[in-house]
């Protein structure tokens, strides 16, 4: 588990670029073990700061407007391993342990479990190679 | 190479839902080699065809109302091997094979090569395990 203290993260937090939609960053996330993408989610400075202090991932969610802990309700949590954001700091890369095999609510292992194909979507977990 | 016919692909770009400014969907870049995330960038539904159709990723710049196809000036182009997209539609996840080792205009790989640590940001490409 990757955590810092309450005032590195707040100065990390600080240098992000809040730029989209209600002052958030672009975050994906990242497997540890597989490398496999799970998801895309938003965080604002509170989330960054939680997130680096606890260990724990923590997101904004646009619509409820509301923070929340990922797996708060299923213990499906994640717990943060690396942190990095973009050359423009306005995206962040965590890579995570997912304390289960379920990240999506939909029972999959990844959101981006659609696969286009030419002849229709195939629902496969993501891999890269 | 992933290519689409114009058919296929509209009807592919008809699902996303265009949420996130400027009327475009997340994408997030992973290299199909290494499984390392390259970079966050956003299209549109145009950039979503020209994309599926020519199998060369095109993007759309919020910056200069443009589309643009990466790599088009330095020759740096990424190439489409798989396209995915998440359980609520409003981001797209392109595994591609990257033209050159670097994906990012700041000469690396990566563009999240800012790994935040304790003591400080260090400057490396990311990986995940």
């Amino acid at each position: 588990m990757m955590r810092l203290s309450e005032e590195r993260a707040r100065e990390v937090a600080e240098k992000l670029n809040y730029r989209w939609p209600d002052g958030t960053v672009v975050a994906v996330v990242q497997e540890y073990k597989s490398g496999r993408v799970l998801m895309v989610a938003s965080m604002n400075k509170e989330a960054v700061i939680k997130t680096l202090t606890t260990g724990i991932v923590h997101y904004w969610s646009k619509s409820r407007k509301e923070l929340w802990v990922k797996g708060a309700t299923s213990g499906h949590i994640q717990v943060l391993e690396r942190f990095y954001h973009d050359c423009d700091s306005d995206s962040v890369l965590l890579v995570v342990r997912q304390a289960s095999l379920m990240a999506c609510h939909e029972g999959y292992h990844s959101c981006f479990h659609y696969k286009v194909e030419e002849d229709g979507i195939e629902v496969e977990e993501p891999k890269y190679q």
